[in-house]
């Protein structure tokens, strides 16, 4: 941690800085410089924090330098980590690529969509039972009966099923039929949803909070992974700006950052961080060709009909002819799809 | 609703979308352009999904023309609403002044803190017993003890007390002890959580959350109302952007703007909005002016031991001299504090 | 400078980083922690570039600590700096509120508004001859002729002129008839044009890039004040973000922070910075309340007629009203208006 | 133009939005709704304005339906443009990519570059002359005598030379040099340098300022073409966004979408676009498979000691690397490179 005094620091002021890192057993050791002195810290810095430090009287502001998640780093595992995906794994060789529905509408879409998604060669089914929604009055998932339809399509395929889980007392439910777990994106920092989920032990897709600094991303993470769950996926899709041709902002330099940052699978919904139809295709190429470990894609056997997010569904046909296209990416990335 | 169509649309496209606009018994206007054609919707336009609407061949966009938010709409009360806050209430022509730690530590020191800020003219008290902490290693909060701890300092004082809900597992506990329960810019989007708290009918103070537009805002406040629970008090606390001098950009103008759109009173929360404490004051007085409702400051008998947010946190000194400050200004916009 | 190795960076590395400060006549301090070593620099850290530094094996950032604009600074003078706008100054205890047209009309419009702004107090008077469009199609100013309509109007009222200039070929036309130059939004890092504007020691608005930080916003203003140019004044304008019910975030709380960074004088610019006519009022009144020196409104006698920037316009009448109900907030924090 | 009413407007109001538009010789449609009136115009909307219409009482907000930009639009052809770049052409099936310095600093230095890019494959070589710095004090480039390095390496290995203008009164000197003119991000809304750049006919790489829609940027590019140069080649560099582990956000959605909107080239800066050498490759790679038609990436024989942009530079192995990266991805979506 480096501490940086205000130009007008007194004596005193920094006397007493000193005093409380030594307190927390921590070194201090002072820099005097010509405009203003800076005091920087040996030792574990998470002994102390940035904020304390920052509310000392004289100090201008405090830089932390190791990362503040620690399961999820890097430093805690050169090798990747690769996620159980049914009999697959994600964060291997293989690209997963996981498809399905916006929303569970019934067991014969669900059977419908997973034969075709499976014959193009996705690894995973997904498709919404509970739905969060802007708005009070849309329609909010099918629930249980959704559950069962995703079991029922499964059942007939041999997909493993994905499924976003929106709240604590629901975790137990889900967990029951899904295979692996979702985290929305506007549940990222619902904290007391994350330890819950951490507590299954199930395989869980974290999305990425739409405004979420990759360090609050890693922590959400981490959030998990303290609980004992290893078994995290990230998933970066879109960011809110103010751009406004696409509904979010996809923000495909996640993904080999995140590489040096962490051990954990990334992959990427150009569904959602685009918000439309056209984009899907060589966003997904994108994604693939800037490393990523996986798509999560909607894909809808009429998205006409789709009871939501259809701009951005595409049919099981253009999945047919995403996944012919994304190959050769992946051989050139020394991947296999 | 507005239906504009691609510039190479087929007849065939028109035609289809104005027959489904049929289909939900409204009315379709076809406006033929020299470059493209328009059709508009007359009508409920609630009876039809602009998702929808843009999925279907043809289209280019679709422009939904009423708000998404009924009970908060203006539209729905010329008049404003009034939350009542312990004897007081908010929304009135006082302004109501929330102030007390971030987060609860000791008995001792919620009643120490209590009486100085009653004195200093505060409306409620202010504490967190749950604490939601981007990193899990961070101190979580006294939980259950921390509500005692409030309800000893409103006992003492009189001041009816403000705190935090994480989980739909607490709402419960928190509701036993809170008179306004707050729900902060994590969870704006817990619709779960919207949900459970709209029924317990106690005041909410609902926050922005930090990348939702004025529109979600409104939906999630919808949600708490739409559960029979009219008493919502909205708080602007800040938007994430690109600027870096303050954690977040404490965006004033939706105060007049939500005045525009909603009956439901604004409060702004300058101690998250800037994280820093040097602006609170400055900032406070801004929020009047502007015509904000109330505010709530982050104030701690002694900043430098506070557990956190310390750097944005006032002394109680400082908060006598802010609402001596403040007089004035709520005077000049014909209020009172 | 505060310079962060990675954790695995070799002792290699650590020397040739410290050989490299050396021959710059710096003096290298290691500091070796338990993760990872720091090299903190003593002495004048502006004689070595932290890109440079950056771009050096095993180095994975580097932390400047010293501002990056010195005469802007307000190390370099605690005491405010006034900028003389006619007989009058912006930045004392005075605030300054400079109104007129988006654009130059003709001679009668700018004297009838003159002479209204000048009754209701205004300051100084401003409206664009040479009119910075997004579209190439639009109306693009009157130009010399434009000028020739504010001398016209300085003439019959005595109010100083603020114009806009956009190139540097034609700074010396503008200069000759301008009190005041204004550099826009969009030409805030024109640096070329930065420096002729400096040259002629003319007092300059500055206006904020919409999207520049604080530090950039300061080193625009250290190229006006290196030319030998002392009269800047500061304008935020509003930035842009991802909200939309105002066309730009106007971020009142740079005020303040800028009254901590700069001895320069601040304004605010509530018409460009919202887009919106109702919010003029509000707005302006919370700039004064945050310790705004001044306002830049467009208001127009007619302002239906508008030839730019109509929503956000206000009448002479409405201008009337808002320097009317901004006195007693300039009263409650000291200043007159 | 869809103009929607207030829901309190008047019968006066709505009869004079409707004369105003006939004033325009525009056809009025009123649809009347049961919330609110809305007033569609039939007509070539570019006879007036949104903005006027949006001033006048009574009116919500306009909503135009026709993109602001025509000659770069999509609509005036189906086809795609090639933009000469020496003997080859950028906007064909072949990538083009444009290496070279940040700045240029030697003859020796460009011509060890320049031979080293060609052998990769490059298509042109980039060399910054007349450098926009942020600091007033930073390097500003050898301006002059720079050009004649870059003409120097030009005769040596017949590359044709890609070189930043910074303001009007240099667009002569540098187009004697340049065969490819740059305009930089923070000069993308210089619209008086976009005018006079147009009248030279020389090829213009307009880079997107780092906060403007889309439709900004083709405004820009249509400021351009309206002088009669039809050789624009866009290149997306980066939007500010609040993330922090890049410099910039580069968005790589904007490609595919400006393909839809444009006949224009797009390239991609992936140096200016994340500010990290280690994102070059991969975001290269990525650039390639959402449909790019060419790249300008930093490359220097030494990045260490670069004047400027070391960070995001790489090394001329690097780079070499990198071309041969790129052509399985190149392959994959039909094009060469």
């Amino acid at each position: 941690m480096i501490i940086v005094m205000k130009s007008d620091a007194s004596k005193a002021d920094i006397d007493n800085v000193q005093n409380k890192i030594k307190d927390a057993s921590l070194k201090p050791i002072l820099l005097e410089g010509t405009h203003r002195n800076v005091i920087a810290i040996i030792g574990d810095e998470t002994k102390i924090s940035d904020e304390f430090l920052e509310s000392l009287p004289g100090v201008e502001r405090s830089m932390p330098i190791l990362a503040s998640y620690k399961i999820a780093s890097r430093e805690s595992s050169a090798e990747d980590t690769e996620v159980p995906v049914g009999d697959a794994t994600i964060g291997g060789k293989r690209i997963g690529v996981i498809a399905g529905p916006c929303a569970v509408e019934s067991e014969k879409q669900m059977i419908s969509v997973a034969i075709a998604v499976k014959e193009a060669g996705a690894m995973a089914l997904r498709g919404g039972a509970f739905k969060p929604r802007t708005n009070p009055y849309s329609f909010q998932g099918l629930q249980k009966q959704g559950l069962e339809h995703l079991a029922a399509a499964r059942k007939e395929t041999g997909l493993p099923i994905v499924t976003e889980v929106l709240s604590e007392s629901t975790v137990g439910l889900v967990a029951e039929y899904a295979d692996i777990l979702q985290i929305g994106t506007r549940n990222m920092a619902n904290f007391e949803l994350l330890k819950v989920v951490g507590e299954t032990k199930k395989p869980v897709i974290l999305k990425r909070g739409m405004s979420a600094t990759l360090d609050e991303f890693l922590q959400a993470a981490e959030y998990i992974l303290s609980q004992g769950n290893p078994n995290v996926i990230l998933c970066e899709r879109g960011i809110r700006t103010f751009e406004t041709h696409t509904r979010f902002t996809l923000s495909l330099s996640v993904v080999p950052q995140l590489k040096e940052l962490t051990h954990l699978p990334i992959i990427v919904d150009p569904s959602h961080g685009t918000g439309k139809r056209n984009l899907i295709n060589p966003m997904s190429k994108g994604s693939i060709a800037v490393g990523a470990d996986g798509l999560i894609i909607e894909v809808h056997h009429d998205p006409e009909t789709s009871l939501c997010d259809g701009p951005q569904t595409i049919t099981t046909s253009d999945f047919q002819k995403l996944m012919n296209d994304m190959k050769p990416i992946a051989n050139a990335v020394d991947r296999e799809i």
